[in-house]
């Protein structure tokens, strides 16, 4: 047969060596000395506009999903409902994406199946929070049910043994600063989770300053990599406390969410108002939508595909 | 048995009159003297907002949806992708959803099978439009393909026999105006679309100006209600000669969708250069967030169902 | 315009009269003196296999589905995925479909979303158990356990009250026989659930006589129709014994997975050691395929809907 | 920070060698001068059936697909929703599954978005046919239009450019002489898309003898492995004959499926007439279902991800 096994094939050059997809290059991006930035996005639009403008890693936000869906940040999407948005954000961008787990989606072998999936996807890393299910999202109401220690322990062993690529990351986020059980029991939770096999925690705070976070880190060292989204203390916290703090990633949690819907809104309510839509000047043009999507490529590959040349001649 | 065959059931009320549906209220649009306007949206969120801005009508557009998902308006997207967000915009809203079903997804079975599965996840009707399988955006490029005029009438007839509802609508399509090949076959096809069974006809300029659909409107009268996107002639043509020309119904296309674009890509490129969110001005607070899609809902809904007194007592 | 709004349209003969949609004739079902029998089925294929061999009614089992699937019933199938295999049996299908909503999902919020969709989908009724999320299958261990009765009642009037069609069913389902906390408990818990709004209880059991359901159906009486599925104790209970106890539907639970799975085994066994298919003797022909998907529809849809007369003419 | 960029984590050695994933295994066994065989299956269960029988691939039939979701082989299902039964037989099972494309629903980039996808849920290789979109079953009615050759390798060499791991298949299927338009032409057919890029070549015949396939292979050689499926001329030929002729593959294109079809007609039948399980013989036990999908391994996770001790330590 004139099949080759191909061991010397020309595309092998496309196979990435080890390290280089998505996980390897958040990996690195968490152990990093370097404060890293990851910016919300909640479909493939808004994730292929923050790695345009040059944000190296995107957050798949629970949040952020929800509310474009038009559901409630309660899990009422099926968890292979919001993979579906992250596939299509992974399909449009390249950077690593850090995907919003909730608290799993169930016991540890739903968390362990999503997991999984969420990697085959192409997400980069998950972050799962030490929630019961379903989860509710941390700014609304004042009555956060932890998950028992040990078994979300166990979620984070489940996870780890079910990648593929060893660079795959599992974030750790304990909500008890959210939950309001105190500093010890949160520094605590995060050993545990890091015994556990976690890659890095997520402490998380709702207060309108920072004090518990920076008291977080101190208390916590080297331990792992530290990640926060400071949406609700970002605006009394410049970013250097959180270099100085020894943070390693910052998410900019919701923010490309609320700024479309400010924009839907106001343009919206223009348009009622106006019957008409000349006057807007706030739009992008649609050539911005053909240019950022590509829309050349089509034309060009067509050209590329219909000459009789074989690929591999 | 004690199960009682509910034909006086007190629930009865909720039954929907005929006519009292999405589709039936779109019919009624579109029949009344009175120019509509139906506002893009392209995923829960927007059609959230663009109804509680005061739209009566919503259109879930091909390309605006498939920027949302980081995909081309070639349908990239396949037909059951597309109705899943159709079904969240549904789920969303009340108001009446009109699908972009670009050229029907195929022959006449796909094309029946897409418009009675839009029908079942919640929209009041359906546009189809004379171009082959995939379709490209018609602002892109300058060769559009257009069907026979045969094989859209079959679609048409497929589709009308597959509703449900007698209400539903079928909204016809023609690009002849964007093919280029003249206002006589662009007349001719529509009327041919009206025997077939159409419920309005949809006609497309690409012009910068509207003296395309001025001299569609006069010679068509009043066979059908007539539906407009006026994207390129909207900033030179007040929308009062819309009314003139007895519009039925104006498309304001992809607005929210280009409103999102520009403010996402602002907002990060801000957060990228300064490292912060402290400075955004323009963001939705997260209770907007909250108030929209009604997280007080939930905790209502909690203590009504935990009480002891049974829902029917 | 043109356009009516038929508020005598000839069409509106279609509009179904109340009731005489699955949900209501599962209803009435339901309420007959006469004992009814709901075959289980797993696929589109399944479903209209049964309907064409006489069954009235259909049964969406979580375990078969999930075994059709590859996956456990555990729910390692999220709600939606589930759901969209319910959507292929009712389009495959007229008769009505319980479908098995196993412990809802999650909270009342999850339960009362994923009733609305199954109903959405086109299926009959639902039956909820009360069990935790995620769910195990009562044949498989012997520890089970129940969720406090007021969260469930709670699942239930949540689900009652989301209906859009009052003859939609909901068939409350206890595992207390199953999971060992005795005939009072099992009494009583239905009790609370015909007063949460429940239309019918479905009482398990997992002994291999049929002792339990001969008891719990004397004291129980005409409180509401009971439903049961006589996988474990059929063999040695004559179907007369289920008559005789007033019940009102037997489900056949897994047997049509079941019968698939011994037969495709065997098939690829013979096929394995044989290298031919030739001496296969149990396989349907493929004429009886495109007998029972009705192929020959496509041709006389194509050659109706090609024809130059209008459909509503 | 402690994190480890884990160039030599113990898990990298989960990585797997080159060629050793499924598309490896399955470019092998086509390269092989051995006879192979690809079992049909149509779900996560039939593919973890098949392959717990021995079979060292599965063929993911667009027939046998359609079939068990109750639609026509007429591309009635999505090429998404065709891609998530394809996800399940790969998540239920290790070894490879060769995907059929269709004619790639739509055109060059549809095929190799779709030849993409197939890659990433973990088939082995995608089939494409020289058919047109929507494709109608081979075996249904005597018109099949075959694609223009030019339009064809256009796919071939979109897919061929497409995929990430450079092990994965292009099988190319000619429909040439379902199509009747003779021998020449198919050997034509064949050789194109050889050049533009295909890993081998399917040649399709509905006659009730071989003539055909063995004229064709004799005339084509060894020019690219050869893939068959006989399911009209098995009957009547010796699988030697297959051999003899050089033939690389032969799929058992559709025997699950009816094999399903049979036994599940053959209870409901039984069933509907004796109102009664006990006397099935041909039914699989639970016990079945629970070993062929691993329950215990639940119980064995469960305590091994509760213990106390940390996965990596």
């Amino acid at each position: 047969m004139s099949i080759s096994t191909r061991t010397e094939s020309p595309e092998s050059a496309r196979q990435p060596e080890a390290g280089s997809g998505r996980p390897g290059r958040f990996r690195r991006m968490l152990a990093s000395p370097e404060l890293s930035f990851a910016m919300e996005a909640h479909d493939g639009l808004s994730a292929r506009i923050a790695q345009a403008e040059g944000f190296r890693a995107l957050w798949a936000s629970g949040l952020s999903i929800s509310t474009a869906m038009g559901l409630r940040d309660n899990n009422e999407a099926s968890w292979s409902q919001f993979l579906q948005v992250v596939e299509l954000m992974a399909d449009a961008t390249s950077v690593p994406i850090v995907v919003d787990g909730d608290s799993g989606h169930g016991n540890f072998n739903s968390a362990r199946r999503f997991f999984r999936k969420a990697e085959q996807v192409g997400a980069a890393a998950v972050s799962l929070e030490d929630k019961i299910f379903p989860k509710m999202n941390s700014f609304v109401g004042t009555e956060h049910e932890l998950a028992p220690a040990e078994e979300f322990c166990a979620k984070i062993r489940a996870c780890k043994d079910s990648q593929q690529d060893p660079e795959f990351c599992l974030i750790a986020r304990t909500e008890s600063l959210i939950a309001g059980v105190g500093m010890r029991e949160a520094i605590d939770r995060a050993e545990q989770y890091r015994l556990a096999g976690a890659d890095a925690i997520f402490i998380h705070s709702k207060k309108q300053v920072s004090d518990e976070i920076v008291e977080f880190s101190q208390e916590w060292g080297e331990r792992l990599p530290l990640v926060i989204a400071p949406t609700t203390y970002a605006a009394t916290t410049p970013t250097d406390i959180f270099r100085r703090c020894g943070i390693s990633t910052v998410i900019w949690a919701n923010h490309s969410m609320r700024a479309a819907f400010a924009a839907i809104r106001q343009t919206c309510r223009e348009i009622r108002d106006t019957e008409s839509v000349s006057h807007l000047e706030t739009l992008a043009p649609l050539s911005n939508v053909f240019d950022l999507l590509d829309y050349d490529e089509l034309e060009r590959a067509e050209s590329r595909f219909f000459t009789d040349h074989p690929m591999n001649g």
